[in-house]
């Protein structure tokens, strides 16, 4: 929690990672593994049955739990030991067979796959969202011409449309990702003490949880960390893509290029002295994130090579980085559907600065139509000298080339932007249909 | 290059990444495109032929390229400069054909794959390698007991195949990892100034170019960049994975522990000095490559979100860093596959150091087993009392047991670690069986 | 706050970092404000008094202040909306004067400020605590004679004092830094909309807001971030220090090491499973912070580029990732105190790890003994192949020296580590003068 | 070696990390230690006089040197092998001298010291140059009016003058920086084996070969990397702000706004096939390099917990990131002078670019100017109403205020930049102050 989380992240993914969801996720655990054990006949059938009934965050004392992790160096052992405390009360048989055969990291990592489980089912909610309304966006700016733009300068005609496009490229294969990522990180982990399982934890009982789970079985990942770095990286990607989005938003909102505004929200970043300024809030956010997340993943990385059969340090680095990881990409990913969903698009504005030029954006177009009739080195050399008059004389290159009496038939035409914009169509339609059709 | 090139990196892939290697990347594209081009009736085929026969390293002045690319900004811009002039030599048509419809970054990303791609068939080379040597490992130690340590102190007995089995099973998920990605990375970029095509390169000239360097064809990704990043994130997790591999041995080949030690080769890892002394050479370099990658990662990561049609700095500081990114993964690759050729396993040591507790990594074992008899509690309780007697006392705890009437049939057994494995060897049956059938 | 903030923050750290010191700095910036602006004639007195007297947490709508922030991107705005409301309550005209010239940056990076400013007398509270401990240690251990390991391998004698007096000579350097760096980082934010001040916060004005709040004056660093850049860094090298200590601790508590033990507190770090195991917990949370540290000290390196006169993004995302910084450092810090508190030091097994070698480590001091009377290189030779005996026949190297009748008259003092320990007392005797007399 | 070195880095201090600087300072290092030796009498003086002699980068086969490398895991065991096999051919006695009693890491780290002295140097050199370009720019520009920009957008005007003035204010806190740090930083490493030193290098010998190389003397650092870590993120904040000026010149470049540009240098920053474009070249440089260098401090503050006396990976991953940082810091620094001494200012495109709003900028002007006759609140009401006109009408703000017989006397006035400066000059004269008298 934060002040400022209400700016950064996602109210819906937070409740998803709170103290009560990881906890319940482990007393989740704690139940299938009991559930599992009764039906495999290691432990009484009502033991089990108890010990999942009372497997229910209402009954720890929270307190008590936050502050015994301090001593125990992770939240399975106290927990377990609560959890027990209370089977207790009821059969000090079911106490027994509490979390018989796990071990602490079982729980924690089986948890934090639960919640990173959660998270997928967010996304796949929120990430087709975001995709139709790149789709809408791209269909309705598919012809809108504006100024491409390299190196922050002005270069060639584009549309609208296909920035939207490769903006929604981008996204689709964020969402590939996500989907290839999914067998290998939503795995159980049930290995007991050292990774070799035991009795209580035999191949069946592994299966049995992992379907109460909704999870893939899976060898001892105690300390292959390949699988969590996979997510943190596939989640830093789409951010990044966001991102991408998002700096491209800001800098068309820049006031002097004023092309694109994020929306007026009620109240939504104004000015309190400046009446007139309209303050990008929700681009900002997104770029303030995406300058976070690189480096939680690289905490993540560097976490990697965990001792033997558990780590000392390196693991227990991975607990609020992981879920710093997931909350500043959610809060990305939902202000980006805001972005969206309020986008003003302001087409006129972009046509007036595909003039800001003088017509020297269309030099190479110019030069091309002239390249048939006098060869293309004296067309080349003969356009460059009519860009050098238009800049020291500050005027449109049209009115330079008809001066001086190259008044090519079409030369209109070759200052359309319309004219420049060369396969821009068919790129749009391939990304949309793509998008139509494909697997994603 | 660097004075430590020899520890860090692989020679075989400094070639792949040389600068020749890279401008002669640039000049296949350039060949690439010309010929397509022509086979498009885009331009005369002897023009396309020239290109081509002229697109040679040999002719550059490569002192004077790498000095311009201080002027241009990027690579791309001096060397098609340098092969316009030689190829106007020959004929000045074939000079207007050159790089054609193409922009600076459609050459500098293409040759940027084009390496990826060596790499990647590099790697396909060297995994199976490492899979091989482990597999090898595993089934020579699937039974050689050691202890299991975890938070770096001796918790249960192990086998070492079991451990060398998981370091494999972790090593597979990231051969997966590269099949998966090519599929995204090895794409073509060719899409003229602002990322819209133009005629000259058509969707037709496009796939031509992509068959030709083995590519896909793809719409623009100047300033996508997920693709890259995830390249960059898998190699990050591959290196993560055999560091933690080297970490292992590292803490193995401790004075204290001497359970597996780098082999000796020639003038390796001595001590002018302390003549008694077998440094880790090897895992040393594996750890300290390990230890900048990650923050190379962050660093793709962070330039992501690249402004407009073309970025200015972002772009440009992929570069050298994703050259950093291969180098570091090749050399930590090429360093465990001699670490894994040469390593020495002291299996009486590993015997040896089990005993080093003086049996209290039996405790839990003896406790279950004294269970059924005594109740949970009751043989709980009792040994604990036991084991505090044979610290206290410093005897072994099969001793304190007998000593105390507690002399269960099968007392013998039940310190054997060959009892204590759980499902080791169901666990290193399953990951061999999965490297011999399974689809990578 | 998460559910490991006991584990790896410090408590009393976090309420100096919790949101509602956050928001009372503020407001303790927008009462100094008026109030100096008052005294400059700017404001009416009973206006400054009023606002003074109502900036206080307890008046503010704190879920209201937080969900607006979304909308606004920052803190400030929201807060001084609540606060002019507060005041016009009791007077339109001191609701007019509230927060008068002033920029939201100049509240939102105050506050920051004195939040450092409060963690910075929070070190200088712990870190001469820290110094203490070390002290005395270093006191205690000056000639407990143990091994000294280079590369993870025993090499020669040193004193468990050598290194702890090592571990404060960093330290102390650390306290260096923290000093040297206040003059750049305790100063006042006041700057206006865009850097240039204005009437209502003249130099006089800005000079007494600082002298209130305890701070130098400055021109604005609104987007010239190196001072929180570098106080980012100093806590950063401070975490590494400490973690240099918390890992050679680690790695002296293995179980086959076993020479320094984490203390024993009431259940900590207990295995439920493994009565033998004492797992290090105190040491485990401080790598952890440690592995977390560096890449958040990256984020406001990277965050430094920050645009024109205020920033859209890099700004914002140092805000939540400094206060990370200083929660696990403080963690760091606290965990340290900890640990040195309750440390358990082995002096026995100590020695008895020196002989782990049978007597190699101290070939080099035979070698040089024997050159005066052999040559030098005759001497190396021969103990060269005395130690390949001692190694092949398993024997003391003394026994295999003794065996060639190489029975130097003073070969039993040869082999005490006492005599092996070069100046390590000097060194010694140096840092701790340092200490006690030195200016930090 | 990087194809791209002349664009990120600087030839000179290229130079200063060459491999053969570096070996260069390790033989500077070894002759030192022998001219010391033989100044305490611990060796002949004509020993010492032949090592010296030899110690010279020419007669070294470095290709050797540089294969031994991997076998040893660092440059000073072959070197010294080398160096040793040199002098044996003259003098077996003085052979038995080279390198004593000192340990590798004392050759490495000292060249390493070596080399960040010379580094030191340059920047010593080179950023009073800067800062004196930077007053030069302020004093010209300090009455330039400009918009000043937050969030991208156009707040109120400032001076451009103030801009550079705040740019040079960062500036001089790095210089102060890199000055605190030298005496931590410049030290030597001369402390034998385990760091407890010895009778070859003995407290005189170390202060003599302190002396000889311009070092301050230390105890160990051996595995205390402070100072390393502290000089890394110096770099990284001098980057940073050097990036933070390149980021608003980048800005101010874009075709859309145009205030400042890049110079012209022959042939730079061309398009060849955009005519009109000039290319940003040297803030993209910037920019890349300042996107890379965050991460690499961040590996150098990860690698400071080292184990015990030397470390095993993390003191080998500093090397080659250490040379890095200096590469791209000093590149930085390079192509800011480059930027400086040929930026371009368009005073004129600065002054219309104030009028883009059509006076909304001074919206809060004229509101205060209005605020003693009307009352605050009803000024800010009023203006809010004549703003939105001004925009839905598309009108200038004084043309509505006009319209509406708002006719302050001085409406003029108010909507002139120049009476919209707050303290800019105040601010421009105090910095301009400090750097003509203030000690750095």
């Amino acid at each position: 929690m934060s002040l400022y989380s209400s700016l950064f992240y996602s109210s819906d993914v937070q409740s998803l990672l709170s103290e009560e969801t990881t906890v319940a996720h482990m007393l989740r655990f704690e139940a299938a593994l009991a559930t599992a054990q009764a039906k495999n006949g290691l432990i009484p059938t009502n033991s089990a049955e108890l010990i999942a009934a009372y497997c229910t965050v209402d009954l720890l004392d929270f307190e008590r739990l936050k502050k015994d992790i301090s001593l125990s160096g992770n939240a399975a052992i106290p927990l377990v030991k609560q959890l027990t405390g209370i089977v207790r009360k009821q059969s000090e048989e079911a106490a027994g067979s509490v979390h018989l055969g796990a071990t602490s990291q079982d729980v924690v990592d089986t948890a934090t796959v639960l919640t990173i489980k959660s998270v997928l089912a967010w996304l796949d909610d929120k990430l087709p969202a975001l995709t139709d309304r790149l789709i809408v966006l791209t269909q309705k700016h598919r012809e809108t011409v504006m100024i491409g733009r390299t190196l922050l300068q002005q270069a060639k005609p584009i549309t609208f449309g296909l920035k939207t496009a490769l903006w929604l490229d981008g996204l689709s294969r964020s969402q590939q990702r996500l989907a290839e990522c999914r067998k290998r990180v939503l795995v159980l982990q049930l290995a007991g003490a050292v990774g070799s399982r035991n009795a209580s934890i035999s191949a069946s009982v592994h299966q049995d949880v992992a379907d109460q789970l909704g999870l893939q079985p899976s060898v001892s990942w105690h300390t292959q960390r390949d699988n969590l770095a996979e997510f943190a990286a596939v989640l830093g990607i789409l951010t990044g893509s966001l991102a991408k989005m998002a700096n491209d938003v800001m800098l068309l909102m820049q006031t002097e290029v004023a092309e694109v505004l994020e929306g007026k929200a009620a109240g939504k970043g104004g000015s309190s002295t400046m009446p007139h300024k309209r303050n990008p809030v929700t681009t900002t956010a997104i770029l303030a994130n995406a300058n976070r997340v690189p480096n939680l993943v690289a905490t993540i990385l560097s976490a990697m090579p965990q001792e033997h059969e558990r780590s000392a340090g390196r693991w227990h680095s991975e607990w609020d980085v992981l879920t710093d990881i997931m909350q500043l990409t959610a809060g990305t990913v939902e202000r980006s559907l805001e972005l969206l969903d309020n986008l003003e698009v302001d087409t006129q504005r972009m046509r007036q600065n595909l003039e800001l030029t003088n017509g020297l954006i269309y030099a190479e177009t110019v030069s091309l139509a002239l390249a048939p009739r006098l060869g293309k080195a004296n067309a080349h050399e003969l356009i460059e000298k009519a860009c050098a008059l238009a800049v020291t004389q500050n005027k449109h290159l049209k009115e330079v080339l008809r001066e001086q009496a190259i008044d090519l038939p079409d030369l209109d035409a070759l200052f359309k932007p319309e004219n420049s914009l060369g396969q821009a169509m068919e790129i749009i339609d391939m990304i949309l249909q793509k998008q139509a059709t494909g697997p994603v």
